[in-house]
């Protein structure tokens, strides 16, 4: 097998070190992680041996004392910008754990949220680790629906505290990571009363245990909510009070404030606070490109390495099963795609800091509603592709891709919440829909979209119909993705009328949300084309001719995946539909010489993929036959329960003489 | 929570006892399954309690105390049925375990391949469990392609036994379920040499555990493979032999014979043995039934529950989520599908029985090979919809979906390695495929298919261009599907032209796979469509006019979901697609009122389901936060690591007299 991808690696067209680099963003970020990779895994507190078998405690302790390790080899590389390398490490350890919302959440909502007096008292001590917060804002009956929560913080002008109340068992708080056993206090999200009057959700800092026994404070109930599909290194906890009073500051008060006399005075710009949540999504999204590499990294190795039928009728030798087109057909889209998130996720925080500059210096927030919007959609887009790109990857790999120590079981189970938290993706696809419509019909009243949606006006779809022309024109394919959104957008709006679009949204939602997808599509189409454009001069052409086919195998792909949307109104015939999937078969036979090249390229560490399928070298049986060794079941040489079980009938059992 | 179920229910337009009845294949089923369930729940030996919290070795102790709990269990009862009784009893405890492959494989390998004494000896011993087997096929580095095995069984004409070994890493055996720490013995797969010929692969009884000790024997190197995404109450294990010397009647000899000098006997009739690979194969077809029943009553009942977001002014209740079309749009085909493979699964039955009872009674296999392509398609076609049904459903119901107290998380995990076990499903495929393009090619020239097949002869899909005429019309959408199946089969069959089967394959294998899939679409809208024929004489008119929604919702959305296909040639035009659509809508508001009826009709028992959010009464919030408190996380109030990791720094911090 370690020949295999010796070969494999000669084999390629291009400089896999040159990708790498670039997609590193330059040589310097590509030697730090190299560096960071090298202290992590020389560190005994990092290591991550046996972690496959791990059960629940010692997951959850294994991952805490990793984070805790942090700070001190953070320190020890003595970089410029120690929170890029603490950035870098988190990705690495690969593994949310329970102060992943106290760094997450609890600083940046006070951050965000508290006044000038607040965050200086709280923010050295969150640093300090004298407390440890999570974010309670989910309750058990109430989610999505933020103006549903129940907990009630009622302001009580007598003694100037705030009684936090759980009234209902679905007021139970619900979810907050690191809540179940680690946190000493909580930001909880509670409905304001002062003075009779609902003010609505607002945040308050809440001690909810001692800091000396971490003995719930007296009010609190608390405790962990169980095994999770994944993520079991952090605590996800529940929490009631019962009449707990807090002092009237315990309001984060950035925004609007109750006075002591229990005047409340609202926040004087509403929505400062929509840019974390961008900045969050635009993270997934980031993520979303790293785990898709991971995934197609170790099934891509293996795939190359795994020789299953069709043996050489001379050699012997079977044959390696990303030669079988089906495997192909699956993994080389999902390479194309990790490369196309990637550069996304780019453009999502170019846009993000452009915005906040401009908003900090120029006090503009005019790019709010469609970076909202767009950040919305992309979030949803990005994250279910990958969710479902991680599956598709294991299953190229058969039954070994379903141990632990191949890696995707864990992966994926960790990752699957991402289409489930920080906004429901089909939520976040009907915002930006509703978005999509506005701007629509704003356009047909003559206000031209902004630049991102200039392509609603249709002009680009038209040329889009010369597509037979070239497959391999990049453009031509975008503006087949343009037509295709135009489409959708136009026709749902057509369908709304006159409809509220309350109403609209709930008679055409599964319409709304198909034209969402049909515009991220567009948009991350968009943004591959973009920046393989600004990449020509900037690698060799070997590396851009690389490029070029996965960004056309990227878009034909995601055409042939959808392509009744494309052949619904004739601006595609069965021909060409035909003509894009055999040029996806020339593209992918093209591609396969370069695959281990290409995942190489995202230069991702052993230590990061974890996984004895996906490790570079690609000794895979030796590392699976040696990592198992040390599963716990193989301790003992008899199973648990064996003597009260088993041992009665089978000691039964004579076979030493038998001629059978 | 339960009154909105109870008031759902008494919405329904049908009454769901009738169709339950009906499902369960009558009244004394019916009744039998519920007195299996009311034993099984009163019996502490099977209780489910606290095991989504279970760590590994609770978990493989707690399966197999069911499993040996199971003959008196069986005997209590005392049913005419013993088998059948235990039977729905191992599907309501819903987890494999240790003894599994003994039961599964073992005995019946021994049954089907041993000879008459072989049996005589094995059988009563399995019986007792004076010895515990398993079957073990798989390697390291083989999968699939059973000719590629490497295990070696020598013949020694000397001392009259074999030598079995393994001579490389690759070849240790790899995944038998029950190997790792159960099993005393093994059926083991090796390539059988004589007088140095390799006669190929051949099964052997080979002991290797002691009795006693439960040690492995000498020669005998045995492990468990450690943790899997699921499974893991099944340790599923790895072995190594060195040398090791078993006796001449260690090879089954129901077949293939070695005498005792040394002479190999091969088996008279060839391919005697696929029947129990059809037979296994027909099973995971009605468990992806039972399993996509399970996955969308779970989902439905949660979502009738469940209410979020779109609260009503008037009332301030929210809307309950099965009420957002794209929640209906999810749910109500996997529930139709549910429907349509139950149908499926009871028509591959009575084609499994005709065959054994026509080649046992007549000698005529002649249903052979259309058995075999048939249950192979549709052994991958429905493990695939399954698995992509169990995660969709769970999708809908939020984060609290991500809980294993769902069920999801653990049906899924368990459920997942059915589209990779008993033949991965791309090889699946293409064996439907090659059978497919044989009858097509056979038919021009000029021998008619098999009744199964007539639809390639292109007629019935010529009608199906009225399609427009009535989308109620299920026989004009089976038509539909007749047509793309034909097509598709005819297509691959162009392009396959004068190429070698093996080098069409290679090179069309995307396409041929697709090909299989369009057969088997139809074959089980076909049988849907059948069985609701069937079912007009013995149902009342409300639960057939239901039964109807749900056959003309399956066959609307199986094109929806590939309307690219159906578009390709014209078969369908835009607005027609468009159409179906909208038909889908009207279907899924039609089916809304009779959603709670309809999965009751399942009747799945809660004590099956073991699902929070699905039990029957509807009464979510308090099993989620009843159960929760059981977690063994919630046994100390700190966390694991907590005096060294976080007490040092938490006790540090001093909240107790700020005004903050
Ligand atoms: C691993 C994990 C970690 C988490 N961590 C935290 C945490 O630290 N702190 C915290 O406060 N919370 C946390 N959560 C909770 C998370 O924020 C919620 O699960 C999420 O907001 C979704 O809400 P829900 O679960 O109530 O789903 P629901 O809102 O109940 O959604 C159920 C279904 O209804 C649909 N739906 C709901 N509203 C609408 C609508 N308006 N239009 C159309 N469809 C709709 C959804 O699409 C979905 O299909 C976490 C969750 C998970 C899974
Ligand atoms: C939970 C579980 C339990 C199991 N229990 C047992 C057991 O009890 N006993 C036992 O012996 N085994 C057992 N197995 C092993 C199982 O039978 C194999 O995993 C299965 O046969 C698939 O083989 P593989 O894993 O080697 O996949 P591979 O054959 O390596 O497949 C890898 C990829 O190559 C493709 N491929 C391979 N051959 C071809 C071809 N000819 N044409 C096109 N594509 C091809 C596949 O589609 C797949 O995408 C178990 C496996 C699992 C996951």
């Amino acid at each position: 097998p370690k020949e295999d991808l010796r070969l494999e690696r000669a084999r390629a067209s291009f400089n896999s070190r040159e990708l790498e680099v670039l997609l590193a963003g330059g040589k310097d970020n590509y030697k730090l992680r190299q560096r960071i990779a090298s202290v992590m895994t020389t560190n005994e507190a990092f290591s991550k041996r046996g972690k496959y078998f791990d059960e629940r405690d010692e997951l959850y302790e294994r991952t805490l004392r990793m984070y805790l390790a942090l700070p001190s080899a953070v320190a020890s590389m003595n970089e410029k910008e120690p929170i890029a390398v603490a950035r870098i490490m988190r990705e690495l350890i690969d593994e949310p754990g329970g102060l992943d919302l106290h760094l997450g959440m609890f600083i940046p909502t006070i951050q965000g949220q508290g006044d000038e007096e607040q965050r200086k008292y709280w923010i050295p001590k969150c640093v300090k680790l004298e407390c440890v917060g999570t974010y309670a804002q989910t309750e058990l009956g109430h989610g999505t629906y933020l103006r549903g929560l129940e907990t009630t913080a009622t302001y009580d002008e007598e003694r100037e505290e705030f009684v936090v109340h759980s009234p209902t068992l679905t007021s139970t708080k619900w979810w907050p990571g690191g809540l179940g056993k680690t946190s000493t206090h909580a930001v909880v999200m509670a409905r304001l009363f002062t003075k009779g009057v609902d003010h609505g959700v607002h945040p308050f800092v809440v001690q909810i245990r001692d800091n000396k026994t971490h003995e719930p404070l007296p009010g609190c109930t608390i405790g962990d909510i169980g095994n999770k599909m994944g993520y079991n290194a952090v605590d996800n906890g529940f929490l009631r009070f019962d009449h707990v009073r807090v002092q009237r500051r315990a309001m984060l008060m950035g925004h609007s404030k109750v006075e002591r006399d229990g005047t409340y005075v609202p926040a004087p710009v509403a929505k400062v606070s929509y840019g974390t949540m961008v900045f969050i999504r635009s993270d997934i999204v980031m993520n979303a490109a790293l785990y898709m590499k991971k995934a197609v990294t170790i099934a891509i190795r293996y795939n190359l390495v795994r020789r299953q039928s069709n043996a050489d009728e001379v050699t012997g030798m079977e044959c390696q099963v990303i030669d079988y087109q089906h495997s192909q057909r699956t993994l080389f889209p999902i390479l194309a795609k990790a490369f196309a998130f990637h550069c996304t996720s780019d453009y999502m925080r170019r846009m993000y800091f452009e915005f906040q500059r401009d908003s900090r210096e120029k006090k503009d927030f005019s790019a709010l509603p469609e970076l909202h919007a767009t950040s919305s959609g992309l979030k949803a887009y990005c994250s279910w592709a990958t969710k479902d790109a991680i599956e598709a990857c294991r299953l190229t790999c058969g039954g070994h891709g379903y141990m632990n120590l191949a890696g995707f079981g864990t992966t994926l189970a960790t990752y699957a919440p991402n289409v489930t938290y920080e906004g429901d993706n089909n939520v976040l696809c009907l915002q930006t829909a509703r978005y999509l419509l506005k701007a629509h019909r704003k356009m047909l009243n003559g206000q031209p979209p902004v630049d991102a949606l200039r392509y609603l006006d249709g002009a680009s779809s038209r040329s889009a119909l010369a597509l037979g022309a070239s497959l391999r024109d990049e453009k031509a394919i975008l503006d087949a993705y343009a037509h295709r959104a135009w489409r959708l957008v136009t026709e749902a709006s057509k369908v709304t009328g006159d409809l509220s679009p309350d109403e609209a949204m709930r008679v055409h939602m599964v319409q709304w949300i198909g034209a969402a997808k049909a515009h991220c599509a567009f948009v991350v189409m968009y943004n591959f084309v973009l920046a393989y454009d600004e990449t020509r001069s900037r690698v060799s052409a070997e590396t851009l001719n690389v490029l070029h086919r996965l960004v056309c195998l990227h878009g034909l792909c995601g055409m042939d995946d959808t392509m009744g949307e494309f052949l619904e109104d004739g601006h595609i015939d069965g021909e060409q539909a035909a003509e894009i999937r055999q040029e996806i078969f020339k593209l992918l036979s093209e591609i396969r010489p370069d695959a281990a090249a290409l995942v190489d390229s995202f230069g991702l560490h052993d230590y990061f993929l974890n996984s004895a399928l996906g490790a570079k070298d690609g000794d895979v049986y030796r590392r699976l036959y040696e990592e198992v060794q040390a599963a716990p079941f193989n301790r003992k040489h008899t199973p648990p329960g064996y003597t009260e079980l088993l041992q009665p009938k089978l000691s039964r059992g004579n076979f030493g003489v038998s001629k059978l």
